[in-house]
């Protein structure tokens, strides 16, 4: 059976942005599976293959159901081999610390400048649900947060780091793509489905690698619909 | 010839803080080359190999001489093709985004902890050209820098980011020790070189790991004068 993917959507159905979604579409390319994807909105959660985790990614492989996509992306490389996802251990390593620096710094960075532009693609339920959620958890408007001056040089800074690996190699992953990329342009897919505005500087390396992933599995992220 | 490294030492010739010659030192023990180390004052630089250049480490490689410590690991990694410092590209841009990552968060988290540390056991002539030059770089006095009291948040939250991968394996290179670990450990022997008193928290996985590196070539870190 082809593995489906529960998938965030937007008022659209074909505006997809969720970061942690974008990875597990990317990890499912890598590996060349043909999957599904099924759009859902953040509160129909009576849809979601399990309504109580309640969090999207889901991923139906077989009828096992994988929730997460940390976990999306460990059962991938476990049950698929070929193509691993990551070549060696110190690779795995890295692609851990990719995801805690995403955490720490890129995704802080970019927050205050992408939250409201995903709010203004909702419709009103899912808007409601969004706005409420993330004010509460970081206790500030939406409008107050995209108004940020800081965000911009925060992400600038985030980038320059970015872009030292990306100035020797095409890929984070050397060579080819791997999960150290996906785990990375996943925020970067994000921004991008919801707007082609992007108040800060992006260093070559990033802009030319960012050409580089889009242009992936026959332009998956290129041709992905944006608002923009 | 044996490689000869020129190292910075302090008053006590045997303590030898420099971030950068300890990458160095790694790089030659990882490579399995007997290499000898000439101390070195900052202000002596007469006694350089090259005094224009006026930094260290510089490695004298059988006649040829290398400087700065990103261009002496890619000069081993070429002449001494056993025992790669890293495995495939990937782990070779990893190391690029640590290094990075390194100058961004570490380093600046690092900096207000230590340098008045340095400072205190350098004899007078290398402590009145440490302090002009690092306070010159950082607009502010030594004591003023220690007593950042948002230095040890800043060391914490720089730590949790290196924790993640650490939590999963034995070291940043994943079941053995690359340059991605030398890079990282660099600064942390620094630290560990003048004092032992660290007023931030260290994760367990980082502690484990710090150990383990100390542990590495026969206790060469362990091993290494502290002023403790």
């Amino acid at each position: 059976m082809t593995p489906t993917l529960y998938d965030l959507r937007t008022r659209d159905p074909d505006i997809r942005p969720s970061p942690y979604c974008w990875l597990a579409k990317f990890a499912l390319l890598h590996k060349g599976l043909d999957f599904e994807t099924v759009p859902l909105r953040f509160t129909e959660k009576k849809n979601y293959p399990d309504p109580d985790y309640g969090k999207l990614p889901m991923l139906d492989d077989d009828g096992e159901l994988v929730r997460d996509s940390a976990t999306i992306v460990a059962h991938l490389e476990r049950k698929y081999r070929t193509r691993p996802l990551t070549a060696t251990a110190g690779e795995a390593a890295a692609a851990e610390f990719y995801r805690a620096w995403l955490g720490a710094v890129l995704f802080p960075a970019l927050v205050p400048l992408t939250l409201i532009k995903v709010h203004d693609l909702l419709d009103e339920e899912d808007a409601d649900y969004f706005r409420t959620t993330r004010e509460k958890r970081l206790g500030k408007r939406l409008e107050d947060l995209a108004g940020d001056p800081a965000a911009p040089a925060r992400m600038e800074a985030a980038l320059a780091t970015l872009a030292a690996p990306l100035e020797k190699h095409r890929f984070l992953g050397g060579d080819s793509a791997n999960l150290c990329d996906y785990i990375v342009f996943g925020p970067l897919m994000w921004r991008r489905t919801v707007t082609h505005e992007a108040p800060y500087k992006t260093p070559s390396a990033v802009e030319a690698w960012s050409g580089r992933m889009l242009d992936l599995f026959d332009g998956y992220g290129r041709k992905a619909k944006s608002a923009a």
